[in-house]
């Protein structure tokens, strides 16, 4: 393929596994005409109990595969390894990367009222104290609670959006946050909007539900916009506009993925990811 | 290291994390002269839902980390890999091998009185129909009915052994086994005898349990014995009796690892298993 025009080379975005399509969807809505590669590690997640060394490592092999399919420009969307490996990869390449902690940790520092932000996510994001770091250098002032909620993705991939036992665990988790008295709740953990309404439920209607997928495709719109990299016109027809990859289990992903984005992913090709 | 007498090697155990432990403690109990050199693959656990070519290209690297490590057995001690990797396994070395799945499925097709074995475990094993193949092998009428547990893993994982939440989730994936009337029963996966009094308060009392971990390290012993490798003497003092390695995380590791097997494991050692 060649492109005349930079403009027209896709967004690369990748996850460890099916979490990142939610930010798929969000830059699917707000910027239509971009076309998409997206990478989801099904072969190795999930990310949010190992290590920086290993996130770290595994996101470097996915940026060298990103890079052979030509993308103007990475979208990191995973929160641990935002967390963990977008300083790294930062400094490696030369095209734009964002992740998604950043213009989550903007938005709710701005959302809250009381200066009390809960942050919800894996072990490894919440560990890592990333959304602290950035909210903290807005506003010291500003008290970030963190809370690992550990099943969380398992109840999601089991299709349990909505069923008492994702409310009888999401009520543990989050008792703590809400005996503190947050007024700000970061999603952080692109599986999370998924269960949205329950975590919304158990909050209550006085605290805010920031969820960093939607901030992320409005920072990437901006990011394209000031760098000339937005693409101005729809792809042409018959164009393969969104183009889906895994490192493994394609006929599972794709059924996932298309209870979360309605445009129907008609395939998914599987890829060994360890040999970049 | 030399050895004089290749009954002093250690048995080499290996499973996608911690699940593996259970056949570990087996094998420390039954034979307990025996030295364990044990990988878990924390890096890229869980293996439940992975394709069989992703789960066999991992194994067939564990498989040549532990031959670098001078094991005269191999231990599968992992449902889905013996599932799906074992015979491959098995073809391309020249020590022996064995998994837990063919020890589960004799013991159970001896135990069942009316001919229903129920076999529950991850979306891998099941799908594979490994438990039905060989127990039809020794019992062709008999029936099998096998349930994939997605959610026990990881509530096994965030400590949730006896817990409500525990409860109705197995109410719901055991009570089609319940149904059919089933009379013996298959934990097969490593991690569910951590559940078994769960799982068997549930099934009632005229359910037989089967554990694949428990009859996996008498088979071992019997292997062991006819060729002639089982060690009659315990290691000298000082020896490192069991090792650990994981590809991730040892820290954690070694927190779980340490409520599954009392003889405290004092240390895990991390190795990149990609390079083997």
């Amino acid at each position: 393929m060649e492109y005349k025009d930079r403009r027209e080379l896709p967004i690369g975005v990748f996850d460890s596994g099916v979490g990142g399509l939610t930010v798929v969807r969000e830059i699917m809505r707000q910027i239509p005409n971009e076309k998409i590669v997206y990478f989801g590690d099904t072969a190795r997640v999930p990310y949010g109990s190992k290590s920086k060394d290993t996130v770290t490592r595994y996101s470097r092999q996915i940026v060298r595969f990103l890079q052979t399919q030509q993308v103007k420009a990475i979208v990191v969307a995973c929160n641990t390894a935002s967390a963990y490996a977008l300083d790294e990869l930062e400094k490696e390449i030369d095209i734009p990367i964002i992740g998604v902690v950043k213009p989550g940790a903007k938005v709710a520092t701005e959302a809250t009222r009381n200066g009390r932000i809960g942050v919800i996510g894996t072990a490894g994001t919440v560990g890592s104290g990333i959304y602290t770091t950035y909210i903290q250098q807005i506003r010291p002032e500003v008290e970030v609670i963190g809370k690992a909620c550990p099943l969380f993705v398992p109840l999601v991939e089991e299709g349990l959006w909505q069923d008492p036992v994702t409310d009888e665990i999401a009520m543990r988790y989050l008792s703590e946050l809400i005996d503190i008295g947050i007024d700000t709740l970061i999603l952080g953990c692109t599986h999370y909007p998924l269960i949205r309404s329950t975590v919304g439920k158990i909050m209550g209607e006085h605290v805010t539900l920031v969820n960093p997928a939607y901030e992320t495709a409005r920072e990437l719109k901006e990011l394209l916009m000031e760098q000339e990299l937005f693409n101005p016109m729809p792809p042409s027809l018959g164009t393969n506009k969104y183009r889906f990859f895994v490192s493994d289990g394609a006929q599972r992903f794709m059924q996932f993925a298309n209870s979360i984005i309605k445009y129907g992913i008609l395939s998914a090709k599987v890829i060994n990811i360890e040999e970049y």
